[in-house]
């Protein structure tokens, strides 16, 4: 049997240019290490781009979107008819992501993958998978044919933000009813009861966390013992936009492009591609801590050093959009300030 | 006896404009809340500035200098000469806040309040209050005079940047010993013993933070029988810069620009500050926990909400700079996103 894609081998940070550039952060006059988390991002960045001084300027955000045949069940505070709704508001730059990107000066880039009701909007890329999911609660929530056909349009977006020289992506999502989804295959991810895991989504109350919970106990319980790889609980238990994130944080890998995962369901689709292929799990940068309750155990899974922690739990690739400046000015101190020597400023006393 | 400046009334944060903001946030296309402390702190500035729409696009940052007595008891990992040489760094532009400053389009002041040795630097503002303050293990450090000339240079750094249309400030601080200074007027402030708070500024080793440590309970031990209002023991622990620091917050609550504070040593100036005139607090943002020990507790007798935690620990302002673009992505978030009447996006079901 042929290797798919996705298990083939990822590119490799540069030892050299990691090694370069932890020497230069040592000779920057400050007190060593006192610049904390964004030190060691520079250097990572530097690892990952293969040079000394790395600069992250040029970003490519993909947002990826579908429907989710689980809001049958009653999941979401919102209608499903948000998601192409959201998808016009992308393009007609009045979403979060679209003021962010505007700001950052970064690509935008909408991506349908199969919302419930047909759309044909100028600016989206329309892939239309299927109209949205089947509901996971009874069935498998795709086909094999379209898990791969999401895993490759993922793959697709970030190999069209490459051609257009991105220095780092960030994938966003958007879909009611995705955090079901999300949490779902978080529980099997890290083999842990759905309780422990759910939580309010964009805003369910009490008792509605409660029924999500029993939704997707049931359907663990449903698929569980069908599911032999992590292939085939993204199949079973994910959604078209969900499987293009880790299509496209695979890609990213393999390209070596550096990728900023967002929030909980990014965060998931990340541990999945880490699980089909662990070689891809340096060029993830964590942005943020979320306020969904299982984003925290999904990042430690990943041993994520997360940037942010905001209580965000928007999506939309937002809380990595809100880290890039982070980056930027990491990278721009990293590359800027003025050597010990160059300053003449003393070194710490011997 | 007249009242100091410092303790008369400060400009009150305007509630219609806070309610204006809160309203529109709620009509964002996005689940409310969904941006966390991101909607919190538009719905303060818009409080803060007197308009539904708030913009920290003009950023002035000020940075007070000094030396410190108390350095000859052996309390820092860096000589005393890197308070002047870092002085030259950040006019040359090759400072870590001098690389941020820059990026963020921030003005940037570079006051000198008094080094041990006598400085002409071209773009530093002198004001030598005396060759750094005299050695707070033996005495007091400074006069009452010095006290009163500390503060003022702040709130005239302050005005100067009012004046050339700031709408937000942000203090910064440079003076070798000055986590010293700092610890022992937040374990004043505090009530609590040195080894709670004491950590290792710039880089001391264990052994170094416990001799730090001593000096300190020394010197409450030598002072707090003297003290007897806040003033007292900023003039007795204090230092010049983190007077400074406390004069220039004071007057941006005074003269209404909102200020956004940096880490341990200006966190102290902070609290100093509304113990002096608790009606400035709403003017005090926070922009991160740093690495030093104290700074937590420092924050929580604030009860401020930092927006970072990266253990920063470099002083110089470079914190509070690191968090301005959130700053001006929670601005730009809150006036140019869609409303869902605007996008025809449908809300939550009701």
């Amino acid at each position: 049997m042929t290797q798919a894609w996705w298990q083939q081998a990822c590119r490799a940070p540069d030892e050299a240019a990691r090694a370069q550039a932890e020497a230069r952060q040592l000779q920057l006059t400050k007190p060593a290490g006192s610049l904390g988390q964004l030190e060691r991002l520079a250097v990572q960045l530097a690892a990952l781009q293969g040079r000394q001084r790395p600069s992250v300027e040029r970003v490519a955000i993909g947002i990826f979107a579908g429907d989710h045949g689980v809001v049958a069940e009653g999941v979401s505070a919102f209608p499903q008819a948000v998601t192409g709704q959201m998808l016009g508001n992308f393009v007609a730059g009045g979403a979060a992501i679209s003021v962010l990107a505007r700001q950052l000066g970064a690509a935008l880039e909408v991506v349908d993958l199969g919302t419930a009701q047909p759309l044909q909007l100028p600016g989206v890329r329309h892939l239309r998978l299927g109209a949205g999911t089947a509901n996971l609660a009874r069935g498998p929530a795709m086909s094999a044919e379209q898990a791969r056909l999401a895993l490759q349009a993922g793959r697709d977006a970030l190999l069209r933000a490459q051609q257009d020289g991105a220095e780092l992506f960030i994938g966003g999502e958007m879909g009611i009813g995705n955090t079901t989804a999300a949490t779902a295959l978080a529980c099997w991810q890290l083999d842990c009861p759905a309780a422990a895991l759910v939580g309010p989504g964009t805003g369910l109350d009490g008792a509605g966390v409660a029924h999500k919970a029993a939704v997707i106990e049931a359907a663990l319980a449903l698929h569980r013992p069908a599911i032999v790889e992590p292939f085939d609980a993204l199949q079973r238990l994910g959604g078209f936009e969900i499987l293009a994130l880790v299509g496209a944080y695979l890609a990213c890998a393999r390209q070596g492009v550096p990728a900023l995962v967002d929030g909980f369901i990014c965060s998931v689709a990340a541990l999945a591609a880490v699980r089909l292929n662990p070689d891809c799990r340096p060029w993830l940068l964590f942005a943020h801590q979320g306020a969904e309750p299982g984003h925290r155990r999904v990042l430690q899974a990943l041993e994520a050093e997360p940037l942010l922690h905001l209580g965000l739990r928007l999506g939309e690739g937002s809380g990595a959009a809100l880290a890039v400046p982070l980056l930027r000015l990491a990278c721009q101190l990293h590359s800027e300030m003025a050597t010990f020597a160059e300053a003449a400023v003393a070194e710490r006393a011997p």
